[in-house]
């Protein structure tokens, strides 16, 4: 399965220049050598701090999920809870609870690290935490940002498995935790 | 599950404005209003084409992977083989029998449409298709891009399996799918 041999090696990073540098919006574009010498004159990067999402379940086995309306894509679409660390926040972990709260108003229930993905190695430089949260209750009201307009929906199993086949949810940082969690979990 | 009633609404955008329009990055600024009137002043988009990227497995059931660098995460990666949709492609289905093709050398098969996600549809435009090939064989050699670096690699299901399971494939738009293959196909 594996040449260890001769691996893929990295590419050297010859020059960089930020295009934009904005809360929503850091891009650069490096200029690369590759090992064989050859020069990649425009390689754009996108800069973002970590992102988490969290698979949160009810006591009676119930997904909680968001809905809100996704601009790029122009949909509006069921979603796990998500969100960016902030700096005020001690761990990914934190960062999973903090949002779950706001979003939601769920918490509690136990926590543990399911997931570490990409939404693109070539493009983005960050990486996405999936928590699972098995057991959580709802606490308190939602605390939504200015620009956030978010609804909260519990979802039974089958309600997932009919949504995720159909793909009506579309982010594939969290369709690939949930289908994840079906296959180790044997919920097919 | 669904609140039917007062479903979040699409954002009005009212202003565009391109940053960048390169082959490899286009970037823009909208200005958009929200349902109850707040106007976003600075909603980035980032415009991709069509990307596809192939499940394929050979007769004796082995998964054809490939190896190359991601400069943005600088990681050295087995991924799905994957791509980009042309203008000269006649659908995602071509692109992704073009792409398998180029970059592996193999094809044939039996091919089926399986998943259409979103790397992420808060900031991109484009959808990836994902496509299972059954039965595919070596035909050829690769044919590569000048800065394509790639090796081909054949795992079994249980080699596989152990890389989703340690998260060394980060790319979340082929770890949903080969979940969804595992959880589907019971190969748990």
């Amino acid at each position: 399965m594996k040449e260890k041999k001769s691996d893929i090696q990295p590419w050297e990073t010859v020059d960089t220049e930020y295009l934009i540098q904005r809360p929503w919006l850091t891009a650069r574009r490096d200029t690369l050598r590759m090992p064989d010498g050859k020069i990649v004159p425009e390689y754009y990067v996108l800069e973002y701090p970590t992102w988490v999402n969290i698979i949160a379940v009810t006591a009676d086995e119930r997904f909680v999920l968001v809905r809100q309306y996704r601009h790029a894509l122009g949909i509006v679409e069921y979603e796990l809870c998500a969100g960016t660390m902030d700096e005020a926040d001690a761990s990914p972990l934190e960062a999973a609870k903090r949002e779950l709260l706001e979003e939601t108003g769920y918490a509690g229930g136990e926590w543990t690290e399911f997931a570490t993905l990409s939404a693109n190695p070539t493009s983005m430089n960050n990486l996405n935490y999936t928590f699972i949260a098995k057991g959580v209750e709802k606490v308190s009201a939602q605390h939504l940002d200015e620009t956030e307009e978010i609804t909260v929906h519990l979802f039974t199993k089958d309600e997932l498995l009919d949504l995720l086949r159909r793909d009506e949810m579309k982010q594939s940082l969290m369709v690939a935790p949930l289908w994840r969690y079906i296959a180790e979990n044997h919920l097919l």
